[in-house]
């Protein structure tokens, strides 16, 4: 059989539409099939060609194939695993050739953030490198938003969404209760390095001085007095406050606000570390609760969305599922017209009517380069986004996408993911 | 003018759904014009009639009344706030007399939990006691699903859709993460005394052995170390665990699990209160992630859905908005029917086909009495719901009622909420 297969595997933090993605490149492979074997999904990311766990998507039906276009997280399992250089860890990379070779394997498509285009990147040395002749396409997925030279990440359009209609829900909450009760509400969102998810949450509001009153961005370093002076002019104003804060949100020393409080208890006993002992794990919201209940007294409540925000398929972008298929129907496109090395992009052409096209990059160029959010998008108060900031966000949250329900639950599909048979030996990771 | 007007407010914590219940009394109140002048809103619940803050709906078009029916909260504001019993403070319903008086109000619909419906109670006694001849109907409304006499508390079926939805979701998004990086998710509902929107979890178990692998009720007492063993258990044979936890999760001495681990850090510094020192803010969920992080070393991740889960009109039950809607109306025609001191109910009369019709119950039999869930509904390991919950909670629920859209958002409706005259001089509360 000279008709080389291919190589898909999802990496870093899922997302709602990773699959999405998915559907776009087997779809588009099948299409093609004297040019393009079968699919092998490699069983946690990368992790699946080093232990030649490759599973065998030809085995699954169109139905469900086109299924994982309205299935969140990555179904064939993702993983955080970063390759290391040919130079540093060439046993690696001759384990994969092994592998590719041992498969007929022609194409390699990998679907993630930063880290993932750098494992791309580096894979697409091997033809070069170690004479081993591959087709390297980077697929892009982030909810971060945070991948340079494309518009927007698969992936960040539908948590915007979510975190949007989630502000705007809870603040029609807030509102009705404030009178005798609960007068400010914190949602912890997502958002280490850079605001873009926080920053969504503004699209909530309809007119100026409409909740969320405050953004956190991680752009913008903390002012704890600053910030207790505006949520006490806020509810004395509006009789509530909402706020929506990025987890990543720090001191301007650069201490997490979620390692805690410096004036208060929760901090006191481990300096650096959050009342819990893992700075990881957000905690943003609770820390502020704390602190606004101690210096203003108001009665407040607080949600931490995690992992919720990130699989809302439910409430999906259709924009972003859209494009999510896009690029990867795209990756299979560019391979087939022989480029290679490049990562698919999406490009905007206008912002309203908003029109995108699928463009590429170099992957040499994207790897392990994080956009943040340019600070012509940021208030000049710091707590809010400018029109253009909107101008460029309210597309992206367009159009809606439901999926198929069934019993009261979205119909998510499940994939039978038969792992081929494996030809060589075992391989320690 | 001798045809009475009514009042109708909002009250306790809001949901989804109750103005579905205020568009089931206005619509219906405006088809009988002349048996019902105006329905005035309280502003804030009971205190708008304290204040004489009453808001004409009549002023509201159609179509905005309409448009409740798909907006949550409570659009003309809530309030918790229990009227004391006529013996305690006979002046504020004196007052309401003197209100109901001056704007010839002959009916009193109050939408609202436990408390609420021990406010319509009372008011309801001024009939006989204060010899002013009023209507008194509750109409049910909780989340907390914990009303007596009721088959099921209106705004509690879609939050157990929202809780099955995103318990799935995030199950998912754990799965395919959970080789190289998180191994746990704990997902934080409501729910004080009762465990009803926890066990909604279940719910997104397709299968036995499905995630959620692990309920925690605030009727089963918190055992520690069954429960770390447990956690333990899951990962080593499923390779994740997802939990979905009350935040009335007590242990068996009747702390609050959220207050803090004896064991860990948190609780070290100030026995019985959360590290952040407010317990009424739940937190459940970070302290059981720091307690399997300490223990088994398990990365894991945590969210707080918060207001999120009572608010998520974008995903509501269509069974739910349906008997929201239905006890509203059904209010208003008992009312006219000459039915007086009861509160509207649901009526179950089969799980599947799920039928149901609307019933009704004095509500001297309601006031204060809360319902936990049954024994026979939890499993016998106290993790899980039996198969007859599952029946129970399966219709709740049923299919989506998706509100419509407006550039990437849902379409909720602002009320004008003008305010009538006031023709008496001010009270104070």
């Amino acid at each position: 059989m000279s008709i080389p297969n291919a190589f898909y595997a999802q990496s870093g933090g899922v997302t709602s539409v990773i699959n999405a993605s998915a559907c776009g490149v087997i779809e588009t492979a099948r299409k093609h099939k004297r040019r393009i074997g079968k699919v092998y999904a490699g069983r946690n990311g990368i992790l699946g060609a080093l232990t030649e766990e490759l599973i065998d998507t030809s085995s699954e039906s169109a139905a469900v194939i086109r299924g994982l276009k309205s299935t969140p997280s990555g179904a064939f399992g993702s993983c955080r695993y970063k390759l290391r250089s040919i130079e540093q860890n060439e046993r690696e990379y001759r384990r994969l050739i092994d592998v590719f070779r041992a498969h007929n394997i022609g194409y390699f498509f990998y679907n993630g953030g930063g880290d993932s285009q750098d494992t791309a990147h580096k894979v697409s040395q091997i033809s070069r490198t170690l004479d081993y002749p591959i087709t390297c396409i980077g697929i892009p997925k982030t909810v971060d938003n945070d991948l340079p030279f494309t518009d927007t990440c698969p992936g960040f359009g539908s948590v915007a969404k979510y975190v949007a209609i989630s502000t705007r829900e809870a603040s029609l909450d807030v509102a009705s209760m404030a009178e005798t009760s609960t007068k400010v509400f914190i949602l912890e969102v997502m958002g280490r390095h850079a605001g873009w998810i926080a920053a969504a949450g503004a699209l909530a509001q309809r007119k100026k001085g409409d909740a969320p009153h405050l953004l956190l961005l991680p752009e913008v370093p903390f002012r704890r007095t600053d910030f207790l002076e505006r949520v006490k002019q806020t509810v004395q104003h509006k009789g509530y406050c909402v706020i929506v804060a990025s987890e990543g949100l720090a001191y301007p020393g650069g201490m997490f606000v979620s390692a805690g409080d410096p004036e208060g208890k929760a901090l006191s006993m481990s300096a650096g570390k959050d009342a819990f002992g893992h700075s990881q794990l957000g905690g943003v919201a609770p820390v502020l609760a704390a602190m606004i209940k101690r210096k203003l007294g108001y009665k407040n409540h607080w949600a931490v969305a995690d992992y919720l925000q990130r699989s809302a398929r439910h409430v999906a972008s259709a924009t972003d599922v859209e494009q999510a298929y896009a690029v990867g129907k795209a990756a299979v496109d560019f391979a087939l017209a022989g480029k290679n090395a490049v990562m698919t992009t999406i490009v905007r052409h206008s912002d309203a009517p908003y029109r995108w096209s699928v463009g590429e990059v170099p992957l040499a160029r994207v790897a392990n380069v994080e956009r943040r959010m340019p600070k012509a998008y940021i208030s000049t108060d710091g707590y809010g986004i400018t029109a253009q900031a909107r101008r460029y966000l309210l597309p992206l949250i367009a159009g809606e996408d439901h999926p198929q329900y069934d019993a009261g639950l979205p119909v998510y599909v499940d994939l039978n993911k038969r792992i081929i048979a494996k030809k060589l030996k075992a391989f320690r990771i």
